[in-house]
């Protein structure tokens, strides 16, 4: 623990969400303090967090000033505009590193980087208009899938084609942003692999976890996964050649599509992730544990997991389910403290422990 | 449900020490917000609560003004002043209630108390004065301990009496302290009881754990105690015999000698209790949480347990030692953010999952 972040150093986070918050939570067991910084007044981390700063990404004095108190800064989402990156990386070290970001900010270039690394992802093609599609189209053929290269989450930018007819309505829903066409991928199940390296590069993965989406929206992750021994040993070794190529450090999330021809790479998020937060009830070292302990350069935990676990998310009015969740002997109950329950919102997760 | 908090209450906590710490923690995974009362600046609390006010238990402004922002206020020590609780009480409920505070506020009271309700404890004895010391010892006799009523915590405020002749330095001890002569328990071994009441009634127990102290503060907790089948049953009976006497709503923790005559009830508290650490690593439901619910109206978990562990306090130097702990894959870190490490001052705790 050469070059560890010794107790009461600062850890900041660009986002406050339920991310943040956990992450947040899990640095304060480590007795470090939080510093969260997001554009929302009173955001969900901000209930855990040792101080909180409440401006733009643009914000350079803000900003500056966030960095002075901190000694190493992560993220909770992808998407940080690359000035403020700009800005911050003079002041503390960005953990994990840019390339990371670069990397996964961009679905067309996430792909090339994967393909790049040998491993298997959909067939894709680069979309940046209508007359890019329709060529596109010839070589991936439909059913397929349109989505904008950049800022796409929970099923937001993206446009089913289940005919070339379909062609022009997906390209409208693209409202001019560059986009990537993607082929369909006959997968039977969705794993998802939770990763980390740590400063000194050693890498530990956690139980492949296995995902069911609804609207386009994490479900449930439910570990173990159903995946042979050689699924499984296949799905750590992918995970640990993108983390090793990128000389990560911290968690990262990669989705996994399984298929008869093997494993084929969905995409990867830089950050603790939805499919990883089973970790909470069935690790002694969750996550959220996990990637602060990868970022303070402290040694990982190896991911051993002590319980099978079904995680479930509560979405919008999923809350109202709550006074019945909390009557479960088995249920884990973990909500964000956000205000409104809206259609679509993330509010809360329970972990289900199954005996 | 009927009373229960909804998502976004606040919990006010008096004291901000690691259990204001670990309860606020509890309790923003339900949703609540918490704020912190704590005549000392920068309490351990105060990294992961919403709110914190430093302001002395005395100060009528701050703790009107506190009590204005909280729908429910709780504690982390049973030695708040009557007049806090007086100026408080009047604007929000406080739970656990002032009976149990009152109880086991002053050691004489408590003994009277638990002796009231047919339940074993020590030979004790009040000693007003020296002359009262005397003839105690000649009814309880040597070796005994003297204690000071109020105040003592973590082997504070005491003086063992090996011989009657101990008796001038052990009255001296005191201080002028009023002071109560406990007469030697034969005990094998100290088990303890967390237990909790819900506000309609229902009384939910941790599996007992068996505690090993050092220089008079809890070293280890481990579980499950040892402990035939019925004296498991004796404890939990002698635990739900007191919360239900006291009216009781929330976690406390409940010290018992294992004799061969049976269980003798050495000292309760009316808070979550340093022995009930394990059960963040052990259990669906923590005694955070348990606490949490019961003073939020919400239906306990039901203790039971998924793991063997012990835990491990880490009290001063023993911070040395966390480098290696974090190497430990069975370790899970309970690190308080304290800034400095002096001698005798818990630190932190470890909870080691035993397979």
């Amino acid at each position: 623990m050469t070059d560890a972040l010794p107790q009461g150093a600062t850890i900041g986070i660009l986002g406050g969400g339920q991310l943040g918050r956990m992450l947040s939570v899990a640095a304060s067991r480590l007795g470090f303090h939080t510093h969260i910084y997001d554009p929302t007044a009173n955001p969900p981390a901000g209930d855990v967090a040792h101080l909180v700063t409440t401006a733009p990404y643009e914000d350079n004095d803000a900003l500056f000033a966030f960095a002075s108190t901190v000694d190493v800064i992560t993220y909770e989402f992808e998407n940080i505009p690359t000035l403020t990156l700009d800005t911050l990386e003079d002041h503390a070290p960005i953990r994990p590193g840019r390339e990371a970001l670069r990397v996964s900010q961009d679905r067309l270039v996430e792909k090339d980087y994967l393909s790049g690394l040998g491993l298997r992802t959909a067939d894709y093609a680069d979309v940046p208009d209508a007359a890019a599609l329709a060529i596109a189209l010839t070589k991936i053929g439909a059913p397929s899938i349109l989505k904008t290269r950049r800022f796409g989450y929970d099923g937001k930018g993206q446009m089913r084609i289940a005919d070339p007819a379909d062609a022009d309505a997906a390209i409208a829903g693209m409202s001019d942003a560059p986009a990537i066409l993607e082929g369909f991928v006959d997968f039977s199940h969705e794993v998802s692999v939770i990763a980390a390296r740590g400063l000194d590069g050693a890498v530990a993965c956690f139980d492949p976890g296995e995902n069911v989406h609804r609207d386009g929206i994490l479900h449930t992750t439910t570990v173990p996964a159903r995946l042979s021994a050689s699924q499984r040993t296949d799905a750590i070794l992918i995970a640990a050649n993108i983390l090793n190529a990128l000389d990560y450090v911290g968690v990262m999330g990669v989705e996994l599509f399984v298929t008869p021809e093997g494993l084929v790479v969905n995409e990867i998020a830089p950050r603790v992730h939805n499919s990883g937060h089973w970790t909470q009830n069935g690790c002694v070292v969750d996550q959220f544990e996990q990637h602060i302990r990868a970022i303070a350069g402290w040694p990982l935990g190896d991911g051993k997991r002590h319980a099978d676990v079904v995680m479930e998310n509560l979405i919008g009015d999923d809350m109202n389910r709550v006074p019945d969740l909390a009557c479960d002997p088995a249920t884990a109950l973990h909500l964000y403290g956000k205000a409104e329950a809206r259609k679509g919102r993330k509010m809360g997760h329970i972990n289900r422990i199954v005996t």
